[in-house]
């Protein structure tokens, strides 16, 4: 049954006659095949490298599409795909038009969640196992949760409703002990003890004895197997176990790389009626030594070297979260009350040195945005200076928390938000192009971009400066330009004034529209370029001028038009009284697909090209 | 010490002298004073009744504001307010001008958080906690939070953050069983596992024999108490808590309406080192037999007669609650794939009835907003027709999961927002203001807004009909108009036509609308009233319509103007290349204050004589 060529096979189908055997062999085609794919395109590769033996295991014991399996985050299913038919995209993974590096509902009728933001699986799994009971369904849903997003608070609703409910379905909680750094919390120490268990060994040598009659002797192996696991329970782990406490049933500790005992332990779990929750122990990028020595690097990584694990292409330009990071060292250094709170991705916003500098002052608060963000009003509220770092698209979920928590109480909390705009090949999931739109409208709320690397630590020392909130927000990168000297005072840059035109932008948007200027130049039309710098509140009198002199007041910005930078320009102009026309450029209302950040620009008419046609068609028609 | 009038003590310094008797009876005085004053404004009742001994322990016990008391939710803080000087302020409890109903910073130094929505206290004083040991500060920071908003994801990932730092604050557990409805949720079943062990009493007979010594005994007492506390875990509560699991310590359950034992625990909880929880048990409406029999009703009540309990003023006229429920009811009679789902607030959403007919098709999560919607996305993944009904401003808290969860699953989830505009009494944490404005920027994303009693159940009817999500949000309160059958279908109802102006409008502000138009005429000016009825997508065709009879457009939202309905009016009018002068009339961009409906409309221009005053100025300004 071995292949020699993994695209040969016919998956899943394949996989339910395979022997134990065979499917160990089979793991190691995925990781070959995972390694020599990735290390081309680039990809999340140590999490899936961690998943080989879970995946095939769950493929083979259940019937997917019927059966429904839920990825949480789902960074985690490259070997998904590929044991639903999907391997030959893997040469285009992550680029334009070519296989998604997230489960994606139109790749394949095996991905029933597009998910990318991390703790909603089990809520969306509770809704499948509901909905199937009311239509007296009888297929399985399991989701799998990694041991990291069972700190988002959305994680932990769901468990205290699916206890609560007594839905049957199954949670596999893949536990590598990571998120993407190292985990902490509470919720952590406590799966520690548990994997320090020998419930794991016992467990198994039980089942081995007992199990093999499955399924015909069901009943007699249910009350077997609850017994046998009660004993445990109460034996072996003395503290008890907190889903138990929340009415979930718990099996495992279990290898998570030893396929027989995986498929053990999803038989026993399919025999029983209420929510189960499997505690499944695997590691961070097995099978490759470079990525299990350093899970966090090959957590998400560009195209490597096999041999050596270096990256093939290699930079010195700084990117925004460096050039971050050695602002916060430096202003931290000035002011001991600056400190840094993060949400389990300090090291990917830049934030290891300000930590080993002061890591009294360093908070790490794991996958919980919500808790970030209150927390850091508790801080500021105490006098100290909190700076926030996190993901513009992953701070959408602290939206409430930052209107209540921070905004209404006026306290001086700064977010730095990084990935902000397209991210490029990650997608819909991991833009950060609503960011302008939904802090618009919080009262309190101050909005900076920097177009460049001098910018960016000048805006953070102006937001320290500030008595209320701050957000500052960049993209994902190198950041551009040179290092110099910047004062950031609240008024927006004119770089040059054009009497047909004046662009109004913000962040690296800003090189687009001197590109968009010199093509326009080149037709005659003189248009000129303002580096607004605050996005709220605008600085009215620059915008008054340049209403004054040009006419046509273009917005260009790498977010969502609605509720964007640009409508907040037209309307305060119209409310001014400056009777001008205006263009808002932006990404339109609609989910924007993974790609390089350059050609989805072009594709979706934010390319200087596109925008200089644009104007022009804009200019003549109105003349 | 005890006075004959409740305004003539010198509080909270008075309350460290008394006895445990003069407590007593003091709390005696303030159930009298809270029946009395609330009785007659109306206000959150139950709930503070219920932290009457709890309150006067915690201020006696510890000194505010250099001690820091943060109350989660915040309505239960009258007590609080009397004890901090402020009870001559009942008079005008929550009335424009007057005392608020929740914490204010600017009302009191003893206020240290204005908090409304749940869950977040925890995370706030762990953030106080976290400043205060950074600057050595020797006070202590207590969080008092409800069982109920216990079920809120963002708790969790503060006792997870607080278990793992191990900081030293104290948390008061006010358990009640009750949230506003009665408590579910596996965490609920652990704590009602908790309140029934003996564990409480044994431990009131220990503490009364160790803890006399306080405080000059110290750190002796401290690893007494320790040990006591270890052997009744391990011994009472055999099946483990999970506070301790997660590494805080347990004390408790202890009877909330006993100050002496209150006083016991606390200063035992004082001793400690590390991040306490104390499980205080206190009945919601207690001392008043109408509350205490029928809590739900007397969380929050208008005005109440004291004797028999009943509204002082009862009214026949049905609100949109009303129609709300009374629509689905008749939805879920038809189609048996309509399911609803709510955050603890089944009954104040309407939603009672359905409940009762369709209990299998009902689904209450408890206050847990994230997990309501991304698990409502799991339900329509299935094929089932979820309707979700919460609180505008709660909705806020599941804005990441309404995008990633449902609008880029483009799955047919309905939206029920309730409370939608300002709501009047509860002020700034309460008013549903933003909803138009986070929800405009969603791709996929349909809005509506009945403008009267008959229009909510055909949009909820079209709302289902769509397969897509759908939002559709009305204010509190009672529902204008008369029921008559009503088709919605995409299209704008054009009420009046005018060649100075037409005023595009959306729910109950139509009657607004309506008013100004009139008050026009008489003025001479035509101003038309167009109900838009669909805020996204808009009508572009009637817009365009509109645009070419009239010559300004009056856009009138219940809702910010930032983001909302009328810039994307003003933004779509633009991109059509409609040359009209528009003008927005929305919520200015600052935080609302309480106060009534009425009140706060005119004094921020949203009423029709402001709005009358304001458009003939701008026609007279133009002509």
């Amino acid at each position: 049954m071995i292949r020699s060529d993994l695209l040969e096979y016919n998956f899943p189908e394949d996989l339910k006659s395979m022997s134990l055997d065979e499917l160990d062999l089979l793991s190691y085609q995925i990781r070959d095949f995972l390694l020599d794919k990735v290390s081309k395109t680039g990809g999340h590769i140590a999490s899936n490298l961690g998943a080989v033996e879970l995946t095939i295991a769950l493929h083979r014991q259940f019937s997917s599409p019927v059966d429904k399996i839920i990825w949480d985050v789902g960074h985690q299913t490259y070997v998904h795909k590929i044991l639903t038919g999907r391997a030959a995209g893997f040469d285009n993974l992550r680029k334009q038009g070519g296989l998604s590096g997230f489960p994606k509902k139109k790749e394949s009728p095996h991905d029933m969640f597009d998910s990318g933001h991390g703790s909603s699986s089990l809520s969306f799994a509770a809704g499948m196992a509901a909905a199937r009971d009311i239509e007296k369904g009888k297929y399985d849903v399991v989701a799998v949760i990694g041991d990291g997003a069972l700190t988002g608070g959305l994680a932990y609703e769901a468990l205290n409703n699916i206890g609560d409910s007594g839905t049957r379905m199954i949670m596999i909680l893949n536990d590598n002990g990571m998120s993407i750094s190292p985990n902490i919390g509470g919720m952590s120490k406590h799966l520690r003890r548990l994997r320090a268990t020998s419930g794991y060994l016992k467990f198994k040598k039980n089942v081995k004895k007992t199990v093999t009659g499955i399924p015909t002797v069901g009943q007699n192996i249910y009350t077997h197997l609850s017994r046998m696991r009660d004993r445990l329970k109460y034996s072996v782990i003395q503290e008890g176990i907190i889903f138990e406490q929340m009415g979930i049933k718990y099996l495992g500790p279990v290898d998570g790389h030893n396929i027989g005992e995986l498929i053990k332990v999803l038989n026993a779990a399919k025999q029983m009626n209420g929510p189960v929750m499997i505690h499944v122990i695997t590691e961070k990028g097995k099978g490759y030594s470079h990525a299990e020595a350093h899970p966090s690097r090959f957590h998400g990584t560009g195209p490597f070297d096999i041999d050596t694990g270096k990256p093939s292409v290699s930079t010195d330009v700084p990117t925004y979260s460096d050039i971050f990071g050695r602002a916060m060292k430096e202003l931290g250094t000035e002011d001991d009350r600056i400190v840094a709170v993060g949400a389990a991705m300090l090291d990917s916003t830049g934030l290891s040195d300000f930590k080993r500098a002061f890591p009294k002052r360093t908070f790490d608060v794991g996958i919980a945005e919500e808790h970030a963000v209150t927390f850091s009003a508790g801080l500021a509220r105490n006098g100290l200076k909190p700076v926030v770092s996190i993901y513009s698209t992953f701070l959408q979920r602290a939206y409430d928390e930052i209107i209540e928590d921070v905004c209404l109480q006026e306290l001086p909390v700064v977010f730095a938000l990084d990935r902000a705009g397209v991210v490029g090949a990650d997608g819909e999931t991991h833009h950060g192009i609503f960011d302008l739109s939904y802090l618009n409208h919080m009262p309190n709320m101050n909005i900076m971009a920097p177009a460049d690397r001098s910018e960016l630590p000048a805006m953070l020392r102006y937001a320290l400066s500030l008595d209320g909130p701050c957000a500052v927000r960049y993209p994902r990168g190198k950041a551009s330009g040179e290092e110099h000297e910047v004062t950031i005072d609240g008024k927006s840059l004119v770089l040059s004034t054009g009497s047909d035109a004046e662009i109004w932008t913000v962040g690296e948007m800003v090189n687009t529209a001197l590109e968009v200027s010199a093509e326009l130049k080149e037709k005659g039309i003189s248009a000129g370029v303002i580096n607004a710098r605050h996005i709220k509140p605008l600085d009215e009198e620059t915008l008054k001028e340049s209403a004054g002199r040009t006419k046509l007041i273009v917005t260009l910005e790498d977010n969502v038009i609605s509720g964007g930078f640009g409508q907040a320009v037209r309307s305060r102009l119209a409310e001014n009284g400056a009777d001008i026309m205006v263009m808002n450029a932006g990404w339109p209302d609609s989910f924007i697909e993974h790609g390089s950040c350059g050609g989805l620009k072009e594709k979706y008419g934010l390319d200087a090209d596109s925008l200089t046609e644009r104007i022009c068609d804009l200019i003549e028609k109105k003349a």
